[in-house]
């Protein structure tokens, strides 16, 4: 349980303050890797980073370093020499070393490469090839593999040799003479076969795979639906490369949601692994700035809508009581119903393919919704306007103000609820990331339409 | 790959439609059940529904059954007969089959438990005590479960016997004699150790647990912060009640972040697994109707202010263009700050006593992005609007009044900016989720305030 772990990191706080090396590696020693991880990101100044990590060594650092965010790897490897950084780089299972090298620069990346064996060199070389948010790119090579033609015997007998060197045993892919993925077995399996059984005979077909070039968020979509303990990467040759785990799928889940909710908030840039309350305000102010100016111009759209029914506004000024009413519930709208359909194609559950069955869904929902509000507003405006002796121009009477307040929110909300749900499956068929188009955006282009559609009905209604 | 699988689906498709039964189930052979359940899933008919469940039989069924939605399951099962139903339970692992327990009615629930075989009855009754969202909901209890004692040939003896009960042996769990749990080992550590070797030597101490009556949320954090392979889950009294594995963390952590993304768009009620386009339209109606009709009558407040000052606004219209402006983009600086809390709240990176250094840090963001911003739009209507000839009352310079506007969007975006991030965290403390406090609560919030502010300055610096 968790209850001891705070007084513990209390404890290594102090001795860190104290510089006190022996208590602090003793208190370390009983802190889990992603704790530590987590302890040294929130250090403020450059010494205590550099008691932290020396005084750790390059033992116990590879899974600290693994687990920290990209952007604080270069500076935390720097604390060590060469000849550590060596050490340490062996010590890192290899898709995490991968990770590491593409956080950081051309020059740095040469040199640490530089200093691997040849042969974890070449290998480390060929999975930078594959881009950091493939399935290529998240995989470990460091798996259970054997030959489907030999027995459980020589298959136990082979695991044992590769334990070092394996990240995972859960599952045993099995290859062909060609190195072609063609079955799997549990290690239950083989622990529990007679050791002369041939693996063919106790093996399950490996359906399901991933090409390495494919998007990191498919592996673990896959990962996810069919509850896998381990997809397995493959080339085009149907050649086993790799596996991606379930920690891998939560990792990249968790990323891509972060994502989708930051983009739908109206911020750009990359999620960045480090905390909110560590990163500077000049990325949090890069992150927001250009959204905000962007719609902000548009916004003035709006305004000019506003200024040009000037009359309008004037002949019966107790409109401009329901105009933030009317604006605002169609960014509500709109903003729900994209965020369904953004929430559904991320899901999976939607297409582009689908738009005539949302748009039909959404029409009859936008309506029903409409009608209800638009219904309400206009009986309170009948109600409770002539009771504050609310001023309303001669001419114009409180059935027919509320029936145009009325019908113009009905308008407007069956309007917006349409665009909200269309507008993200337009930006994926355009290839735009849907994610992008929601609630600001959205909010920003039905408060045009909303301005025209309450206005042009005012107008009609009470004949201004 | 999944290339092959949408053919597969399409020969399910046309053996459906024929009604042809062995067709059916040679192909659906093929298939992986979490496949079956959404083609299930997106069946229309009541009579194509009972055809495909019968015909995959209640052998099949299980796995297609316990990946269903909930609200699905109910009626699936009324499809069999009772002693069908019985083989069906029986063949559902623990922890699904307590999920459909909690998804039918109370009478269905008593009637369906009467089925299960004594033991299999007390089990799921004592699962049924914890909460559909807490660690005991979602544990399996089919698991490696050895005492401490016994040396690795025992083990592997007694693992042996255990091989059809159990769901997973990627960890095993230790107990002593009174059922606690000591400590875990790796069927690796067994299938490579010596025989005679006793598992307190080779087991690895089980730091990590959770209670059975704490949030599932809480579960799924630590198995994605601390890559667990699985989690045991105990009492009070820290006996060994289960485990939660990493495929139910990928499922609570994705209904989580799908919940939360509702929720700050303004959808209530519990997040429903069946896909958007099978939602029938009265659950999308009623997701979202309330927070539309409560948020468009707090938009009213808006518009009172805006009635309030009448006079302000004619003493010179031209203020109409930049008005909804000022308001949207304090809606949207509000809203970048609250998802950016919130979202660090949800990865647990932020906690109400965090309020001061977010509060400093959103100030000075704030008004570092409303200088620019507010000196942007002071340039912009000094140089624009003279040259479009706008109209502005005798007496009133244009640098006076795009002073005006640019101060007032600086004083609304630093204001919103505030609030949007201190609002979330007010929320968090008074114990209500800070999720439903996101953009649409937000937006209307700022509204409020932007009329204000931008009005009261409009008039201090143009003396109206």
């Amino acid at each position: 349980m968790a209850e001891e772990s705070s007084e513990t990191l209390h404890a290594l706080g102090a001795a860190l303050a104290a510089r006190d090396g022996s208590a602090f590696l003793n208190t370390a020693e009983a802190i889990h890797y992603a704790d530590l991880a987590a302890a040294y990101e929130a250090l403020e100044n450059d010494d205590d980073r550099e008691f932290f990590l020396r005084t750790l060594g390059p033992e116990r650092c590879p899974d600290v370093l693994a687990d920290l965010p990209e952007g604080l790897v270069a500076k935390a490897l720097q604390v060590f020499t060469p000849a550590q950084q060596r050490e340490l780089l062996a010590e890192i299972p290899d898709d995490d070393r991968v990770d590491i090298l593409q956080a950081v620069s051309d020059d740095t990346r040469r040199r640490l490469l530089g200093l691997l064996e040849k042969d974890e060199e070449e290998l480390t070389r060929s999975l930078l090839k594959y881009g950091e948010e493939t399935a290529g790119g998240r995989m470990t090579t460091q798996i259970g593999r054997l030959s489907a033609d030999c027995s459980v015997q020589e298959a136990l007998d082979t695991l044992r040799n590769q334990l070092e060197d394996t990240e995972t045993l859960t599952r045993i892919f099995l290859v062909d003479a060609r190195d072609r993925l063609v079955g799997k077995v549990r290690l239950r399996d083989l622990a529990f076969s007679d050791h002369g059984t041939p693996l063919r005979e106790i093996m399950q077909p490996a359906e399901l795979s991933i090409l390495a070039t494919a998007d990191q968020e498919e592996a673990a979509n896959m990962i996810s639906k069919y509850d896998l303990a381990a997809l397995p990467v493959v080339d085009e040759q149907a050649r086993l490369l790799g596996v991606i785990t379930p920690d891998d799928a939560i990792e990249i889940l968790e990323e891509e949601s972060t994502e989708d909710i930051e983009k739908s908030a109206g911020l750009t840039g990359e999620t960045n692994e480090v905390t909110y309350l560590h990163t500077p305000i000049a990325t949090h102010f890069r992150r927001r700035f250009i959204w905000l100016l962007g719609l902000a111009f548009l916004a003035m759209a709006s305004g000019y809508v506003m200024l040009r029914f000037e009359g309008v506004l004037n002949g019966a000024f107790l409109l401009a009581l329901f105009l933030p009413m009317v604006i605002a519930t169609g960014g509500n709208t709109g903003g729900q119903a994209a965020t369904m359909v953004i929430r559904a194609m991320a899901l999976g559950e939607l297409e582009p393919g689908h738009s005539a069955k949302v748009a039909w869904k959404e029409l009859r929902l936008g309506l029903l919704l409409g009608l209800i509000l638009g219904g309400s507003t206009t009986l309170v405006s009948v109600v409770l306007l002539p009771a504050f002796q609310a001023p309303l121009p001669p001419g114009i009477s409180f059935m027919e103000f509320g029936l145009a307040v009325g019908t113009a929110l009905a308008a407007q909300v069956t309007a917006s609820t349409l665009i909200g749900s269309l507008l993200p499956l337009m930006a994926r068929s355009a290839n735009l990331d849907p994610a992008v188009i929601a609630a600001p955006a959205i909010t920003t282009v039905v408060d045009v339409t909303g301005m025209v559609i309450y206005f042009t009905i005012a107008r009609a209604f009470l004949g201004l």
